[in-house]
């Protein structure tokens, strides 16, 4: 993905080019990127996507081919809309501002600051929609991601959704996203390549058709790929045809001295058939060969065969992981909002209490239980000093909720990333990515985790932050 | 967007391989893409992606990195997986079958083949994931918008999407689809310049909390852009504050010669405050601001508002609208089945009928009645002549429904696109795909187009290619 200047909402230039105008070009601002309800109702997300939303900002410059579309939109009467002196400070642009994020493969929750943009007015304001349009949706992946991996008992999955996904770099953005995640391996070669995901595929129900016999079919596949041969064997029926067929291949596989490496079973009852063919492959002596399942897959689908005793050693998991479908639609709704003006905190109020912006710039602080649980995060003002003593933190949208931490074990969560500029951090790898999300899963207790109705955990503002809140409601009040 | 050969999932890359070394490489085949289910549960579809997913499959060329990074894979034993004169075959391959297929912009049915490729069986198989990736969501989107614009009565909707869209592209790809599909801007000024979209926005509550007061953020507005000042009057409180400071800048327009475009609500009841503000602004005489709504719109938000006398002018429908969201997932199911083989009918059976494919080449024919409404379609086998006479069609899934087409007026809907591997056809403007949209959308009766429980449209296989369903499954049973 090149940065493109352009893929951004046009509202950000038409207020740019008013900021410019009104002479706010040296007026400075404080932005944070946030969602406000868990995707899915469910407990957490993983933090995605700040590597590829980085480099969009970095990368960000107005080259002349877009700078002569601008120049030629008119106004309703016909007049240029965007005037040449701000033309000429687009030509110049680049963001050198400043960023702090929560690193990838994070445990977050919601009303919690997952990045915090400083700098001037206009190119704070100007990026806001690239770093929505990657971390929304990365953060929605990978979170489906981890969802599916946990109800599969951290299984092998595979994210086979290309053909259906929004778009094509909606796909390759979800193969990213789903591998940090929680995917193992995915079916489209261009995400495997530019990520360095293992690809995985073998043969369609195509392939079989077009042999006279699915034996032959199977065969025929044997002999160009034996030390990977998965055979889909429910183009006529599994039990009937299919199976027996693998099995025969199997075993002429293990007499050239090689073994048949599994079957995949893409219809039908998947907890029924997975049983019955793991047992006859047993009886067999070809306990080796694992089952793959495919078809319409997701964590709900996952948690159901796997309770009436599903056998499947890899799961194919497609259209519903790269779209992120579920509850609350197939999108995360992250917001950006203004926090500081010139130095000045800002709130935006809401009759609805959880969309009254929390105001000012922050530090997010993750408390740890002795035994290395995640306990609370307390968002508070970052000029706070919350790495010792007891924090009281309030329930913003219950003030009379309260708790106070006073776990000794404290994480700092948001990062310098990027500072006047400059990046200041190398980008973790993807493995480096997967290991925090795995060790950050295995700190969050499994009642935050549960599919339906789970636990809520504790993000509370600290006292200062809450009281701030209290005094700019009550000064615009 | 640039082809890119590994868009691609790799079973296509091992059955290729598998084709070509099995001797296969001159084998021939045809598929049909084609979805089982209308979209959203909704009585029809709008065609679209058609001329991203041909250019794509036109362009597709594996390049020097491609074979490389395909050189590179091993298999479980540590063996290179393709063989070089795969690699070789792959080096040289262009896509040199053919593409009939229905125009963008048409409305369209479940069970009718969209797209027919044919050719060599390779090629055909090579293409499938990245025809279906473009096909399945642009056609999901278009349709999205097509109901959208119907239940605005076809009013003003403006896309306001890419902030939580899949990815990037996710976003210039369905910029482009809703715009198809009956969207009248976009805020994806990558979108808008690239498929030449008006470009909408104006301000966001930040701009507003950006100044002392609301008025000055409003007055310096409509300095920057007097010609096409639209107002977010919603960041404090519409009636209170929003509208009346609205107004006095409406005022001091006029007082220059100049007229306040707009005012935008983007919270609250939408159907209230619009009624409300439109009362307001019409006393004042200010008939001419036009009031745009946003805020978590579909097309059954829009359909109340509309049913509970709301007076929107423009509507901004953002993340239902690019992510497709509804009854079904945000994704369209289209799959792609091989339905010939070296010049002999194949076909897919299950146990649902539904899912058993209908064999061999077709040609879709389309009948109208007298009045010019759609009546019906029947899918046939291509060497039928239905241009004249009686025309029986069969409920494939309910062989006993069947009816007779006796209308005259009948249209083919599958055209020559690709012949050979080359293209034989202009594509059609985005005006034009968009006139087809509007044009066939009058031509369907309003029954089909309700969002809930619409009547279904006739879409049946011609007596002939029943009967060749049915012998060739009674041949395998």
């Amino acid at each position: 993905m090149t940065a493109e200047a352009l893929l951004t909402d046009f509202y950000e230039l038409t207020m740019a080019a008013g900021y410019f105008a009104c002479g706010k070009a040296s007026d400075t601002a404080t932005f944070d990127l946030y969602f406000r309800q868990n995707p899915f109702r469910g407990g957490y997300a993983i933090a995605a996507g700040l590597e590829d939303a980085v480099r969009a900002v970095l990368d960000l410059r107005f080259h002349s081919r877009d700078l002569d579309y601008l120049a030629g939109l008119r106004s309703a009467r016909g007049r240029p809309l965007f005037p040449e002196a701000f033309l000429r400070y687009l030509a110049e642009f680049r963001f050198r501002g400043s960023i702090r994020a929560i690193p990838e493969g994070t445990v977050v929750f919601a009303n919690e600051p997952l990045l915090e943009v400083s700098g001037g007015l206009i190119e704070c304001q100007i990026v806001e929609t690239v770093l929505l349009c990657h971390i929304n949706f990365q953060t929605l992946i990978a979170t489906k991601a981890a969802r599916i991996w946990e109800a599969a008992g951290r299984g092998t999955i595979v994210e086979f959704g290309l053909r259906r996904a929004q778009g094509p770099d909606g796909a390759v953005s979800a193969s990213r996203a789903a591998y940090i995640g929680g995917a193992a391996g995915t079916s489209n070669v261009l995400g495997a390549a530019r990520f360095g995901i293992p690809p995985r595929g073998t043969q369609a129900h195509s392939w079989v058709q077009s042999f006279a016999s699915e034996l032959e079919a199977f065969r025929a596949y044997a002999r160009c790929f034996p030390d990977d041969c998965v055979l889909l064997v429910d183009t006529y029926d599994v039990l009937a045809s299919g199976l027996p067929n693998a099995m025969v291949v199997a075993r002429e596989l293990q007499q050239q001295g090689g073994r048949l490496a599994g079957i995949r079973i893409d219809s039908g009852d998947l907890a029924f058939l997975s049983r019955r063919a793991r047992e006859i492959l047993d009886g067999a002596g070809l306990a080796h060969v694992r089952i793959l399942a495919s078809n319409e897959l997701d964590e709900y689908a996952i948690e159901q065969i796997m309770a009436q005793g599903g056998r499947i050693d890899s799961w194919g998991v497609g259209t519903k992981l790269v779209t992120g479908e579920g509850i609350g639609g197939s999108a995360l709704g992250g917001v950006y909002k203004m926090v500081e003006h010139n130095g000045r905190p800002k709130i935006k109020r809401s009759n609805n209490p959880a969309k009254t912006t929390n105001p000012g710039s922050k530090r997010v602080v993750r408390f740890y239980s002795e035994d290395g649980m995640m306990a609370a995060d307390a968002v508070g003002a970052s000029s706070e000093d919350l790495a010792g003593g007891e924090v009281l933190i309030v329930d913003p949208a219950n003030p009379l909720r309260r708790k106070t931490l006073t776990e000794t074990r404290r994480v700092e969560l948001l990062h310098d990333i990027v500072v006047d500029g400059r990046l200041v951090c190398d980008f973790p790898s993807m493995e480096e990515i997967r290991d925090r999300r795995a060790a950050e899963l295995d700190r969050l207790d499994p009642s935050y985790k549960r599919l339906l109705n789970p636990h809520e955990y504790k993000v509370g503002l600290t006292l200062k932050l809450w009281r701030l809140k209290e005094e700019l409601l009550e000064r615009k009040a």
